[in-house]
């Protein structure tokens, strides 16, 4: 199985609005709530491949009873997703997105979190162990709640190295730079999360850069001009076969589940890379944020374009 | 005891972000959540100021849940505050404020709340009868939820006479109109809502037309101006000893809470509309939304300016 660990879960709340105008009172037109998160979103795009997957991380209160609730509620795949997430005494968190009707454009609000105690995550670290041993791979996502240490990803990199677990890791700021120290096998920036941790805006030589601090493998998501994949056994560009007009939301999750499929496949570079900007892609035109569109996606496939940089370039 | 009827309950959640910035992402940076509903909001201030209280309408879903143990988790005050609300399988709404916190200025997002049954409504009616036997007065307040038919108050308001309790109506639109039809005791329409029940902005004209269309007495809130009461016993202005500034949220709350105690405690009109004026601008100067300042309240109560209308104006 694939293990997802999700240390910030979130109620992802929707609402629709006819216009947005601060300051003003609006009625909520239409409204959803799903189980998010990067790794849960991971989770749901791994299953719909026919990995089985199994999520971890934390989840409190009444919105985690929500969370997961609507977890266990998801229509069935394929394969498989488990719930191993650690209970907290605090409340999972909320994110809305309020999406103005008539733009189509997104305002985003974003809970910090509940306050994760030492005890918690002690418990998270023994389920985290338990749970390396039957996995093929591994992947730490999104921001840290109030409470964990700055340097918590380098831990769970470090365990998952220890138990022989190919570990991606999907985060930013201090704590994609602490966890990039610990030596995972993937991470994969986009370019404002490059930018931040090596100070360069240049794709190639912030990616390098990237390597150099730790990552075996550095997969920069340029957006709509595809990925940017600086590893041990070479440099390739990925660009799908024209740029597509969407919502972006979920779209990087989809392409850490693209790549963390191919590793447990032990596909070829160039494969994960084609399954990973493919889905990205599919997630872009997909009508609900996060999902992917599986008739895009197997279009797409054999469709994108793989340049491999000359030898030595990495 | 004094009940309140709150068809559409709500959770209020407080969002306060550093500054509002439409299509942007937010952090939250505080976040606070209260059961809500302005017939909850009206059964706090009634136990404050001593009155036990009980509280019926609708409560569903995991977020009527909540609702319930932020309830019964509210500090004890002088008097009881009791959960009578019905269950339903709808889940009740949210009420979300974002405040930004540069400015001070609040966006409002209000769900629609749960469609409710002809069973769930059935069974409102049968509570709400048995409550309405031990009530000292009631009031039945709010918007209506989805299902609930537009005459619903005018129903609730026959009961309430028929059982000789009584009765307030602060609700707008069409439920008003159909609910003052049933001659209800009191309405405490703001400007807004007199003007869409009546056409007209003249707040003598206006109070006086709803009076016409079946309200014994029509207590129209003036705003910062204070109040003004057209009644079957004479026709009364109230006003502040001076304007306030603070966040009127509530504030409406609070007058209904001064004016239906006053009614169970057979005050005067003056008495009455005295301290209704002191909780609603108490109210504005409290800290928290939705509270008053007790301080506030006990001073500003003496000051209240009561004018007498010519006998025969009404």
């Amino acid at each position: 199985m694939i293990l997802t660990v999700t240390l910030n879960t979130a109620l992802d709340l929707t609402y629709s609005v006819p216009a947005l105008v601060p300051h003003s009172s609006h009625r909520v037109t239409d409204l959803s709530e799903r189980p998010g998160g990067k790794g849960l979103n991971v989770a749901r795009v791994l299953t719909a491949l026919g990995h089985d997957t199994v999520v971890t991380g934390f989840a409190g209160g009444a919105t985690g009873t929500v969370l997961r609730d609507l977890l266990a509620a998801l229509p069935r795949q394929k394969a498989t997703l488990t719930d191993a997430l650690v209970p907290v005494s605090g409340d999972t968190r909320r994110t809305l997105a309020v999406v103005d009707a008539a733009t189509g454009d997104t305002t985003q609000f974003n809970e910090a979190g509940p306050h994760v105690t030492a005890d918690e995550w002690t418990a998270l670290l023994g389920a985290y162990a338990e749970l390396l041993k039957t996995a093929d791979a591994v992947a730490l996502c999104g921001s840290l709640p109030p409470g964990i240490h700055v340097g918590a990803y380098g831990e769970l990199v470090r365990l998952a190295r220890t138990a022989g677990v190919p570990v991606l890791l999907d985060t930013s700021g201090e704590p994609l730079r602490r966890g990039i120290a610990a030596r995972p096998d993937l991470i994969k920036p986009n370019a404002d999360e490059l930018a931040q941790l090596t100070g360069s805006r240049e794709p190639l030589r912030a990616t390098r850069d990237a390597r150099r601090r730790g990552a075996h493998g550095v997969i920069a998501s340029l957006g709509p001009d595809g990925m940017l994949a600086v590893t041990p056994d070479g440099v390739w560009r990925a660009s799908p076969p024209a740029p597509v007009k969407g919502n972006p939301t979920g779209a990087g999750d989809s392409a850490v589940a693209g790549l963390l499929s191919g590793l447990a496949e032990s596909l070829s570079w160039p494969d994960r890379l084609r399954r990973a900007v493919a889905l990205s892609t599919a997630t872009v035109l997909a009508p609900t944020a996060g999902d992917f569109d599986r008739t895009a996606y197997e279009e797409l496939l054999p469709r994108v374009a793989i340049e491999e940089h000359a030898a030595g370039a990495a």
